[in-house]
């Protein structure tokens, strides 16, 4: 069975995946006649990974990837396995300040791909979801995400709520978000581990994933929609913890 | 001509509909047998403004509805007037802190739809699009944006330069988001009168919309993808917004 190939696009992330997994690029593109500092920084690394480099023409790029802004460059790769729950604890110890996403029950494959992406742009270490009544890592969640999903694992779990106990007992704080809560997420330290979790589309956490929050915060809600998409809400608190950790203060 | 109604639902949205701009609600639809004492607060204040307050039953909702969530409550309600950039800047003048968001070419009516729920959400007190080339308030948006439309007007203008150069003159700051800058927004003071302008899917700011621009800033970029959706940009930046104004120092 051959294993499938995925692409991905544009300067920046082709760059990062060269930079951080040069073992899953199969095969670097390049649009002829496309020849300044950053394509050749990309071919400078390529080479260093023994990664072939082809030279692909602007239409056959188009016809593969649609309206997509490509900036001359594609990378085949071998698309990230996914990460058990195992993975996910074993990457913990590794990790300075680990950032997780956890999704109790989105089911809207847009949704979780737009949530992968957002995750992936804030430094996010993985974005966690149940196997069952949620989406799952489809090709409609890996086109949203944009090439997010290549770059940051989704981690399908058994129980939620387990796994949740799991990163706590690693060193996690938990942190819900609910519209009748407290505390806003500036007035929690999200600089340390961290796991931010977010209800499904309209109906908010789970009583038992609730349980399992140490703080539960709440997003902006000043207009008459009572509550936000799940992946601005995601963007929100990701922001709010990137922003903290960019602060010396809280 | 007989005007176009639109349906609002949920407590939360109702509720702020009946405070806000009691003279839209035409008419107040309850599921018969709820009688808490938040519906009988929305009774209180339909009763105040002499609205018609009907029984409905849960079928009737549901099928109005589809599967939104609507709490039994639904508001039948004029639509919100699309505002001219005359009453932009008229109710500028009203606004304490004004915020607003202008969208530089949005193309996909559901990224404008999140972006008027989450502008919504963060109290902003418009959303300023180009007339040309752009998407513009239609049904899909007023769906995606779940309420938001009827409380959050749309703005669009011939000419979005022109139209920030005149929010300027208001005392307005516009700050302008791209991925090159050399501030985040933590580093901007977003407590007074502002206007966050944001790129198309893709594209970024015009060249004549940066140079309007006071600030620019940019958002987390700490993964693989070089962007992120404009409504989860947009999300972060009106959070920041919202953060800065909550808290005593910036």
């Amino acid at each position: 069975m051959r294993s499938r190939v995925e692409s991905i696009f544009g300067l920046h992330a082709v760059r990062a995946l060269l930079l951080r997994h040069p073992e899953r690029v199969l095969r670097l593109k390049l649009v002829a006649g496309r020849d300044d500092a950053r394509v050749r920084e990309l071919t400078e690394l390529a080479k260093q990974h023994g990664c072939p480099i082809e030279r692909a023409d602007a239409r056959a790029l188009k016809q593969l990837l649609g309206g997509a802004v490509h900036q001359g460059v594609v990378a085949e790769i071998s698309p990230l396995p996914p990460w058990t729950e195992d993975d996910l604890i074993e990457a913990l110890s590794q990790a300075k300040q680990p950032l997780v996403l956890a999704l109790d029950g989105v089911q809207d494959p847009h949704n979780l791909g737009a949530c992968v992406r957002t995750a992936d742009a804030c430094g996010a270490l993985a974005v966690v979801v149940p196997k069952d009544r949620a989406a799952q890592l489809t090709a409609t969640v890996r086109k949203v995400a944009a090439g997010a999903a290549e770059s940051t694992p989704v981690v399908a779990v058994t129980n939620l709520v387990r796994c949740l106990t799991l990163l706590k007992a690693a060193g996690l704080w938990v942190v819900g978000a609910e519209a009748q809560a407290d505390k806003r997420p500036q007035d929690v330290d999200l600089r340390s581990g961290t796991v931010l979790v977010l209800g499904a589309e309209g109906g908010g956490l789970r009583q038992l994933t609730r349980q399992s929050c140490d703080y539960m915060v709440r997003l902006p809600q000043l207009g008459a929609v009572e509550s936000l998409n799940v992946s601005v809400a995601a963007g929100m608190l990701l922001y709010e913890a990137v922003r903290q950790r960019e602060n010396p203060q809280k």
